[in-house]
């Protein structure tokens, strides 16, 4: 019924909640969350249909909060491609179960006193 | 750190989407939980400082979904009020929790599919 009601209280909404993400960092994390692999941001850009400007920016972010990892692919042809996955699927799915559990304490816990 | 960061998360909006409440239904019942007694709508309506035909179209809605009690105080000096109070805090506690125990499980469910 929840679900129903509550739309806002969707799973992606939560996820980003916790997460702190933007909408489009959330995106991304979660293409790469759905899909093992490495990605350029040209990659990205366009399975998700956003631009690389926004793509960069976020995948900075996500990298800054320590959610993806980079790494360097050299080309035979020369130069480099900088590549993303992400960091540890499961570790992020546990922080995310646990600050929502934590949260849920403290509803109950405030609740209680009504 | 998910309640400072997720403001619509917070307790009262997770009772008002549950309970599919409008905000001041909500007030209302919020109200009736913390004071215990019966009060009428003039009552309410000062305590809450909300106008009268709100109160009114409010409370009739809280009865209707079953969250308030009605009853009826006979004046010395003829006439009745109506007087209501809130129906059985402790329930509406545990629907609220179950409710949101389940969308938990829901949430935990979905993520794992991640």
């Amino acid at each position: 019924m929840i679900d129903f009601a509550c739309k806002k209280f969707d799973l992606d909404e939560v996820v980003k909640c916790i997460l702190m993400l933007s909408k489009s960092e959330f995106r991304i994390l979660k293409f790469l969350a759905e899909h093992d692999g490495k990605f350029t941001t040209e990659n990205l850009s366009k399975k998700l249909n956003l631009d690389k400007s926004s793509i960069q920016r976020s995948i900075k972010k996500l990298h800054e909060k320590n959610l993806v990892v980079r790494s360097q692919a050299n080309q035979s042809v020369g130069g480099y491609l900088l590549l993303y996955r992400i960091k540890d699927k499961n570790l992020i799915k546990k922080m995310v179960t646990d600050m929502l559990g934590g949260w849920v304490e403290t509803f109950k816990k405030k609740l209680s006193g009504w």
